[in-house]
């Protein structure tokens, strides 16, 4: 397992043959870490956001796959090769909309393939192996965008962010709250505004948590307030992750992003989408085929066991949104800055790599 | 106290000489009606939000005062002025961006002045018919805007509005919500969508509460969704309230209002505010001059005795914001619709008055 020692908060953690999680639905007020050692425990945890944010999905989605090969170490060849297929369908069940978790997927995918034939123990070790691998690479990938990142936002500046693209949101470091992290590690003075982001409320209960434990200034607010911030010039730059890019630069990323891009590009502020190769799905040609997870009522019909809603009220809880490519000032990856992204940079981008 | 017949939520009334007020901090768990017998104990109402709507602020103001002058009616004249003008200053300083309350007390005030010299008891008396007439005239004046605003909703639209603008926010009917029923009850179809209005939910818990009472169907959502269901074509027109409308037509109202707007205007979404005249404002010039109310850091930190937010975290609460006269397509007033609102128009309003 990767050494997380960029940043305080460690999101996964390989113990006693089972994939830890710290449990994301009960922080700030508690903190565990149950661990996982089927493919169906951990696609469960995903669904229930035990676990959630895109990089952190598709590492997760990993280790689901090899604490399942482990589980079926003692089978023969055939059952276990039907074992696994078993939890890749699951794990690809689990959520819909993050990339990362198809990616990692994929990836797990095609090692099983080169492994065939060989003994099952071997290969439940090799997928293991690559699990270990996906995550470390993660927080390498995170610390790149960071370094390119930080360069965008000015000393002293007043950066907004939505949701939570930190640490808990990656194997570490973080892709948004990396490029403040990094900004801030390399002697910028940063002051961050958190929206809360309802309905699980990831903006409250982990970016400003996040951000206390590093002693990073953080600010919190509801999901409302930010056009009045920056309408009061209080806003200087805005900084998010996002779970899946199109090959022409939309950006799927937490419900309430589009809604920031669109007041961003009313005052002029730059509004920058950190976002790991991983995270580009070049397979679609726009925001429009990327599939929007509806989650349940009950998130929306209050929290930790509140209901503020009426009784039999109608509810809607998409997930996610789309931000045009034409709101977005520049990708944030680890190959570099695309500004004003389109369909010939995002391509240009991969045949660098 | 007038008849509220043509809604089934009763705000304020008066009974055993106290004016009663439906707590809307509990709604809509429970249906409580604290009464109140002196102009401190309507100030706090106020100022806790017991009570909240800029039109049901200017009612409970003008309750205030007269429940301090019955309170007061045994003393001598002097003392009845003294305590007087004690009660206007305390329910002045109550909430400072709702312009009703101004207007409320203005208007008391004026009445007093014209009765200096008369018995105590009957000017009280005269206070107390005050205080009825205005919020008589509210419910009245509120039909007329249904009447004016439901002209402007097309058959089978799908209407969002935010915060709460309706029989709760006033004396009966409602601004906002009022030319939503005036639609109904002119035979239309509507499907409202609410914002549930962070950090005290009044669009979850009191505007799709009081729609639900009257099988009007309505929709909840958080405040971060509405960009999303514009972008999907899901949203025909927008309705909102207002605390302050300033000489040029730029509006205060709840925080997110801005927002919401803004993204009307990018989606080419008509964008109302229901308006008495009573919440302009023509002694300012333009929005931001508008004081803006910072609440209480607790209101976001949670709701309802759970803290979800990290101890320990700084916290913005700017309980309302202005929305510029060029995104607002109409004002609904009264006294008619005016389009594009400015401040020659504005005027206009007033001289036909």
């Amino acid at each position: 397992m990767p050494d997380q020692s960029s940043t305080t908060v460690e999101t996964l953690r390989w113990r006693n043959n089972r994939i830890e999680m710290i449990d994301q639905r009960i922080l700030p007020g508690r903190i565990e870490y149950p661990g996982f050692d089927s493919a169906a425990g951990v696609a469960q945890a995903i669904r229930d956001m035990v676990i959630r944010g895109a990089p952190a999905i598709g590492c997760a989605a990993a280790y689901g796959v090899a604490v399942e090969a482990l589980r079926l170490s003692t089978l023969s060849q055939a059952d276990f090769a039907r074992g696994l297929d078993n939890a890749f369908a699951v794990l690809a069940q689990s959520r819909p909309t993050a990339v990362n978790l198809f990616w990692a997927l994929d990836r797990m995918r095609k090692l099983h393939a080169n492994l065939l034939g060989q003994p099952v123990a071997a290969v439940a070790q090799r997928l293991l192996e690559e699990a270990h691998n996906i995550t470390a690479q993660d927080i390498t990938i995170n610390q790149k965008m960071g370094g390119f990142g930080a360069a965008l936002l000015p000393d002293k500046s007043r950066v907004l962010t939505h949701c939570n693209a930190g640490a808990l949101a990656t194997a570490g470091h973080g892709t948004a709250l990396g490029v403040i992290r990094s900004a801030v590690l390399a002697g910028k003075s940063l002051k961050v505004f958190a929206d809360e982001t309802r309905p699980f409320l990831q903006g409250a209960r982990l970016t400003a948590w996040e951000l206390l434990q590093e002693k990073i200034p953080v600010t919190l607010i509801t999901d409302n307030m930010s056009g009045h911030l920056m309408s009061c010039g209080e806003i200087d730059v805005v900084v998010v992750g996002t779970d899946r890019v199109a090959a022409n630069g939309d950006v799927a990323n937490k419900i309430g992003t589009y809604m920031v891009a669109v007041l961003a590009r009313r005052h002029n502020i730059p509004f920058y989408v950190a976002c790991p190769l991983s995270t580009i799905d070049r397979s679609i040609t726009d925001g429009s085929q990327i599939p929007i997870e509806e989650r349940s009522d009950a998130e929306v019909r209050g929290y930790g066991g509140i209901e503020w809603a009426p009784i039999g009220v109608s509810i809607r809880n998409p997930a996610f949104d789309i931000t045009p490519a034409e709101l977005v000032t520049a990708l944030i990856t680890e190959n570099g800055v695309v500004t004003a992204p389109d369909r010939q940079k995002i391509a240009a981008l991969f045949a660098e790599s």
